[in-house]
Order: structure tokens, then C-alpha cells, then sequence
């Protein structure tokens, strides 16, 4: 589905639930996390703590709906799909929220690995989740992010496997791009994370590897959620995986020169 | 004064007030910024919106004198000199501020432009301030910083002469560390900035243009104090000018590839 930011954003609004990857393309896509703003002092400084996981794109007034990332869009609608959790728990996965939405609601965008994904085939880097239509492995790890307050957590990763010749040109074109995440923090070698078993992620669905492929792994956003159902606000909404916030920032925009 | 960071801010803390620019040289160098946890949200936010000005390398808990950037450090001692605000006006400039120690305090090191005039002169660039045994010139300009909650203020940058056949390369010396200040936001044409008079800086001192350079403009390290002058936050301690934390983090550790 190719379109234009604000029209992928208004299919949404009326109604389309689908994952996003692949709409709007050139243009970044984002994760979504909103916490009262009695935790949002937490979530804003394990951000500061944990860059690579958790690059702040833009964090919103309490209870504006508003992001500089998009001013036309209202983050209560324009979405795909969302999650509601209380206590840590899953308890709901509407398609809009503007029934739950309170003045005291901070919304985090963090940046999301599309955007150099995008960059790595533009460099002639396959990336085997694409090419198999499949969303990205990731796994939980044994290294913990830095705490910030009542936030703490596993560092998440998602994986991508890299022809061994172009691992090289991957590190160098996702180093350019710190704002989604940046060069990856592990290539090779997965039981040194603590990955036991590549064919079993832990979120989203196992990539095939090609032979002479090395597993190459990136921070991932997914990682403040963990910390969420890990340390248990009473109440926080997030994008649903895979059904991001499509911005109307070009993702060259991340690319440093 | 050569020495590791370890014996500069042991110096300090002995009671050395001296500005500490060419010590520990080869590790950067940060802005103090500390404040009640009341205020810590405003500032961590501010830091989020103007990542150009106000680079955060470290936030700490609240209470807290230890920063990841010295493990060894005391941010009470071993500063050559602090200033204390109350109600946005300069009270005091103490050589230490054990007394005035609370359990509700929260420290922001900020990049400082230090770390890349090593960088610049690394490249051939010359740095008219350093050669004239100046302090750079700093600037209030017509810019405004995004507003924060209760933290506004203009963007204040420093200026350096660079000869216009080197002014691309120091934009790409300085584009390659974003954490401290990155990238020049303005070449050329100081009215454009709301800078009436080279000559009459805001902060620092005057600086000499040699024939042939180009006034060039980074975002500076000040912009929070000018922020926190503006917003008058009851009660906050900032380093004073010229008179930094030595952290014990190489210089290229900032740099990026």
C-alpha cells in the first residue's frame, strides 16, 4: 500500500488494522509508548540511559496528542492498532483510544529499525524478514538496560542474518543512523547474549538464514515494553507490534552524512 | 596543567579554582546543570527537544553525587568552582557545595564544545580563542529553544573565526560528534542570528577574526543557564563558566567514525 503519510494515517483512522511495514514507504515509522505523567519521568530518563534501544524521537506535552513528528495527526486515532495494559497486563488491543485518553497522558515516539531497513537494501544488504514476508526475530537478552526509577529491564534485540561479506557495509550504513537504533551491539556468537535457540524468538516470528549468513543483532524497540510488563505501571497504552505511527519525517532525515 | 582526570579533579578538590580548559587534555569535558527533582522533568525534556544545545551525557539519580562519566567523582568537590541560583539569581560561586547537598537533587552533565576543538585542531583548524588565550564568545539569539514545561529560553550559541577555505572541513569534524553540540547551526551572517555586534559578546570574551575567516556558530552548553536565569526555578547549582567537570571519557569516545 503505497501513500502518503497523512493518507496512510487517515486509512487507519477509518478503520484499516494492518501491519504498517511496507505503507508510506521513505518516510519513518515509529513506536509508541504512553504513561501518566506520573511515570513519565521513568520512561523519559531510561530513554537518556538507553539510547540504542530507546532513541526518543519526540515526547509530547501531558495530555497534548499532538508530535512535532507529524502536526496534522492525532496520536489517539492514527494508529493501526493499540495495546492497553494495567498493572503490566495485556488487557486490550483497540483500534483507537480516544476513550481512555486522560490529561494526564505522555506520549514517548521512539525510533523503529524500518527506518534502516530501508537503508540496508538501498546498500544492496538483503534483509531476509522482507524478502520471506515475515516480521523480524527478536530475542530477550541477559544483558539488562540501565534502571532509570521503577523502569528496568532486558535489553531486547531483533536480528537480522547478513551475507558474511556485507556485514561490514551493515554496521557502517545502520552506524549512520543512531536515531533508529544505530550499529549493531552484537554480531555473531548468539548464546553470548544468551540467545539459546535462534529458531525460537521471543517476539515476532524466525527468519531463515541463508547458508553463509551470520546473525547479526541491533537494539530494538520492543525494549521498553519489556520494561513495562517487567516493572508494572497501573495504567500504559503502546502501538501494537508491527502496526506502528507512520511519521511525516523522511527517513533520510536519520541518515547522517 | 597536564595531568589524568583523576589527579585534575583531586587538584580541584583540594581547594585549585582555575578554569579548566587544556587540563586532563584528550578527556572530555562537561556542563554542570543540578536541580530539585520538582524541576528534573522540565530540564530531562528540555535536554530531549534541544539535543543540539543541550547534549545530556549523563543524568543521575536523585541524591545522588556519583555520575557514570567518573565512577570516582564526587560532583560536590571536585569542580573548580559552582555557581548557586536562587529564584534565577547568581547567589553564590563556591568552590564546593557539600553544605548545600539534598537528598532531592538531580545532576545533568551536559556536553561542552571543548571535545571538539581538539578535534578541529586535530584537522588543521585553527581556534582563534585558544591562540589569543581567550574564552570563546558566546551569543543570545533571536532563536528560541522549544519550551519544556516551565523551561524556555533563547538559544545561545559560541562563535569561532574559521578561514572560509576550512569552514567545510570544521562542519564535518564537528557534524561526526552530535553529543557535544555537533554540527555548526549558522555560517556566516551574524543578523541573521539577532547578533548585532561580534564585538560585544553575551558570554566569554571578544575574539579576534584574522582576515579571510568566517564567523561560525555552534549551539552552546550556556543555553540551559540562560534557560534556568529565564525560568527561575527556586534553588539550582550550575559549574561556573570555563570551570568544568573533567570526566574520565576520551574525546573519541564522542567521535563518531
Amino acid at each position: 500500500m503505497t501513500a502518503t503519510p497523512a493518507e496512510a494515517r487517515a486509512r487507519y483512522r477509518d478503520g484499516l488494522v494492518a501491519p504498517t511495514t511496507g505503507h508510506a514507504p521513505g518516510f519513518t515509522q515509529a513506536n509508541l509508548v504512553i504513561l501518566p505523567r506520573d511515570w513519565a519521568y521513568d520512561m523519559l530518563l531510561f530513554g537518556q540511559r538507553n539510547p540504542q534501544p530507546v532513541p526518543l524521537l519526540d515526547v509530547t506535552d501531558a495530555g497534548s496528542f499532538r508530535t512535532t513528528l507529524a502536526p496534522e495527526a492525532d496520536l489517539r486515532t492514527d494508529l493501526p492498532q493499540y495495546r492497553v495494559w494495567r498493572d503490566g497486563e495485556l488487557v486490550d488491543e483497540p483500534s483507537e483510544i480516544t476513550g481512555l485518553w486522560r490529561d494526564d497522558l505522555v506520549s514517548f515516539l521512539i525510533g523503529c529499525s524500518f527506518s534502516f531497513e530501508t537503508a540496508l537494501m538501498d546498500a544492496g544488504v538483503p534483509v531476509r524478514n522482507l524478502e520471506q514476508g515475515r516480521n523480524v526475530s527478536m530475542y530477550e537478552t541477559s544483558i539488562r538496560c540501565r534502571p532509570a526509577g521503577r523502569l528496568e529491564g532486558p535489553l531486547v534485540v531483533s536480528m537480522r542474518p547478513i551475507p558474511a561479506s556485507l556485514v561490514a557495509t551493515a554496521v557502517q550504513v545502520t552506524g549512520r543512523m543512531p536515531q533508529v537504533h544505530g550499529a549493531p551491539v552484537h554480531v555473531g556468537e548468539p548464546a553470548a547474549l544468551g540467545v539459546r535457540d535462534l529458531a525460537v524468538p521471543d517476539f515476532g516470528e524466525p527468519v531463515q538464514s541463508a547458508p553463509g549468513d551470520v546473525a547479526v543483532f541491533w537494539a530494538c524497540g520492543v525494549t521498553p515494553q519489556a520494561a513495562l510488563m517487567a516493572s508494572r505501571p497501573p495504567f500504559a497504552i503502546t502501538h501494537a507490534p508491527g502496526h506502528m505511527f507512520v511519521t511525516d519525517v523522511p527517513d533520510s532525515v536519520y541518515r547522517q552524512p
